[in-house]
Formats: structure tokens, sequence, C-alpha cells
């Protein structure tokens, strides 16, 4: 039997999805609240691990049990975690294994003056922002490339070759945010990414070379790795969704 | 020489706007950081006095000084309180006197499961909710009422008629938006008519008889006051705006 779940959360108070011992995580308070609905442990499979700090709008998860009702797994969840869905899935469903592609928002903030909302929820960024320059590579992302320069150089990742299938940067006023869906990402991507593109927004490094970094360079060419609370797990696609 | 603020601030840590002895209150937080720049007091006047817990988008207050860099007030005050403009101001300006009508907005979350990022920033209603009935209850708000019931029955105010100017239910989904702008507001106004029309909502009272309450009934007849936390100040309108 195989449950598939649908999660919300703030990743602010957490040491990331993945467990790990004496840390508070997102796939550990999961796993608990399950534990003791079920009464066995009830391992989660997750479609994108997030880094400490990193949130999600509609993360996936699955594990080989019965489905539960969301609002009693809420009940033992802290109230920064939301099962938004558990519902029964095909028995050879595998969130991570079957997700076709994820989709990440990274939320920037630029005014000169802060939110008193977005705190912990946008990058406040106070720098100049050519907003062209972050269209141009945006545009340059599409596409497959080599993305070593996007990952720390000590990576267990094998293979750095991503497909992009979209990429854009939609302007809200002092909003803006930057989505992308790829079939895959790597550990930092999306925060080097956006790090590497405010250099070139801000007139540090030219659009050209931002466009020539997809072409396997090195980790140390790339700029630095953005905050992780601007970044939002979106959604995955799964081909029988 | 006179300045008038834009202020925007998570009520939730204060017990509201106006200072009292032993709270931390936003008025407090304002003007300390304002009288360590200025080197002297700057008592403020205020449009809207929010009760505790409520929020503000885009409050205003003047005082008798100079204008001073948002930036530098900012850096001065909690996290949960941001001045976003700090300017001259005509010498007789009072964002109290001058205001022509304020416009607040009381946010509601209607699903059955909550949300990671909507605690303390929305009402999350998880009972059943008559759209048409709320829009019923906003058309029958416009025009002048007398709001006796909608304000706690031992109270300071004198006049009890108000002229409704907009009321509305906006409609995103599962988050729905109560917009009301009127020439000035009562103590709780606003949370009593929210709880109110709840009731109506959920079909524990007649629209009819919410349209009959607004010619001056008694408070015992209205509704429960609405939790603060949903109810957010959101603009006033000035005439030399």
């Amino acid at each position: 039997m195989t449950s598939r779940l649908l999660l919300q959360y703030d990743g602010g108070p957490f040491a990331g999805w993945a467990i790990q011992p004496g840390e508070r995580t997102i796939q550990g308070e999961v796993e608990a609240a399950l534990g003791r609905i079920l009464g066995r442990q009830a391992p989660l499979t997750v479609a994108g691990r997030t880094d400490a700090g990193v949130h999600a709008w509609g993360q996936v998860a699955s594990y080989q049990d019965e489905a539960l009702d969301p609002v009693n797994v809420n009940a033992l969840l802290p109230s920064t975690i939301a099962v938004l869905d558990c519902a029964p899935a095909p028995d050879d469903f595998d969130a991570r294994r079957d997700a076709l592609s994820r989709t990440y928002c990274y939320r920037l903030l630029h005014r000169r003056t802060r939110d008193a909302f977005e705190r912990g929820r946008a990058l406040w960024w106070r720098h100049g922002l050519d907003r062209d320059a972050l269209r141009a590579c945006a545009a340059a992302l599409r596409g497959p490339h080599d993305f070593t320069a996007f990952t720390p150089a000590d990576t267990e990742h094998v293979h750095f070759e991503r497909q992009v299938l979209r990429a854009e940067w939609i302007d809200h006023g002092d909003l803006l945010e930057f989505w992308i869906e790829c079939d895959a990402f790597m550990r930092h991507m999306n925060r080097i990414l956006v790090g590497t593109m405010l250099e070139v927004a801000s007139g540090r490094r030219g659009a050209d070379d931002f466009a020539r970094l997809l072409d396997g360079a090195d980790r140390h060419q790339a700029g630095p790795t953005a905050p992780a609370h601007g970044l939002y797990f979106a959604t995955v696609s799964y081909p029988h969704a």
C-alpha cells in the first residue's frame, strides 16, 4: 500500500528536509507524526530534498502505508509544516524516482526600505538591479546545460547536465520572482544561479559571462550562494498527475 | 516643522498602536526610535489606532519635527515594524484630523487544512462559508449606518453613525479578503462586522438580520469579535494626497 503526501513548510526553523541526528528536520517531524498515528515507522521518499531554511509550497513525498486524514497528521506537526493532502497512490509510486521535473521559485524584494511581512520569506536587495539583465540570464538558462559551476566543488553528483524547461523572472513591482523548472536540481544549484544573476543585475558581471558559465565552468567562476530564505520548492510534475 | 510617516507593521508581537505603560506598543517603539535620532521627543498622531494584534500595510502618522531617512529609523526598530516613507508635510498636517477615510482589509483562509505561511496573518475558517451571503452582507453595508451594535456597549464613542464608502468581499480561491472603507471606524467595529458576517455565512443568522443590525441595534444582538490577526489597516485617504 502506497500513499502520497502534498506538503507545505516554512523552512526557517528547520535544518532542511533530510533526517539528521540531533537536528530538527522536516522529514523527522513528518515521519514522527505518521509513526504515531500508524503505530509503525513509515519512511518517506521525497521529490526534492531541500536545504536548511528553504521553504516549500508543494513538496511531494511517498510512503508505504495507508493514507491518513491530513487534519490528523497536522495536529501532531509544528504549525510551520502543513500537510495539504494525503491520498492512496499506485503501489509502485515513488515521489522521487517518478518525478519528471521540479519547479522552484526565488523571491526577491527590491527596494530601499525593508518589509515587515517579508522577513525570512524573500531576499531583501538594496543594491542596483538591472531587470533586463535578469531577463537575459533567464533566457540563457533555457535548454540543456552543464551546471558544474553551480554546485559545490566537493560534490557527490556524478552527472552535471540538466535540462531547464522553464526559466523566467516575473516582475511584481518591488517584488520579483525567479521561476525555474528543471528535470532535476543539484545541491545549492538554484541559490548559486540566483547569486550569480544578482552579480549580473548589479553590474559586477556581464550577462554573456553568466551564459558562458552554463557550459561546465568551475565552481569558483560562478557567484556566491544566495540566502536560503528566498527559495521555495514550488511544484513537482509526474506522468500520471 | 511637520513630518509624515508611512508605516507597515506585523501587529502580532504588540499590544496595539497606543502607548501603554509596561507594554510593547507600535507607537512606543516608533517614538523611541525618532527620539533617539532627533535628540528630543516627537509625539505621534496616527490615522488609525489599531488594537493589539492588528496589522498595518499603510498606516500614516505625523509629528512636529524634521523628516528623517526611513532607513535610519528602521535600524532602531524591531524587524516587525517598517517605516516605508518619511517626508516633510504642510505645517498644519495632522494624520488623524485630516484623514477623509480609512480602509481596512480582513483576510480569511477557507479550507480544511491549515497554511504554513498564513498563521497569524489570516483567520483560518474550517466551517461552512456561503460566499453569496457574504456578498449580500457587504452590499447591505454600503452607505450611512448606525453602528452601535458593532462596538462594545461600554464605549467612549459619542456618535455611532458612519459612512461606508466601500465594502466588498474579494475571492482569491481559498483566501478571501473583506475590504471596507469608511470615514472613520469605532473600536472593534471591523472585527465585530466580520464575526457577525461569518455567522451569516455559516447559516447561523440570515443576511436580512445582519442588515437590520445596521440601524442602531444593541451590541448583544450582533455576533462575536473576530480575531485580531486577520485584520490589516490598509490605507488612509487625505484631501491633498
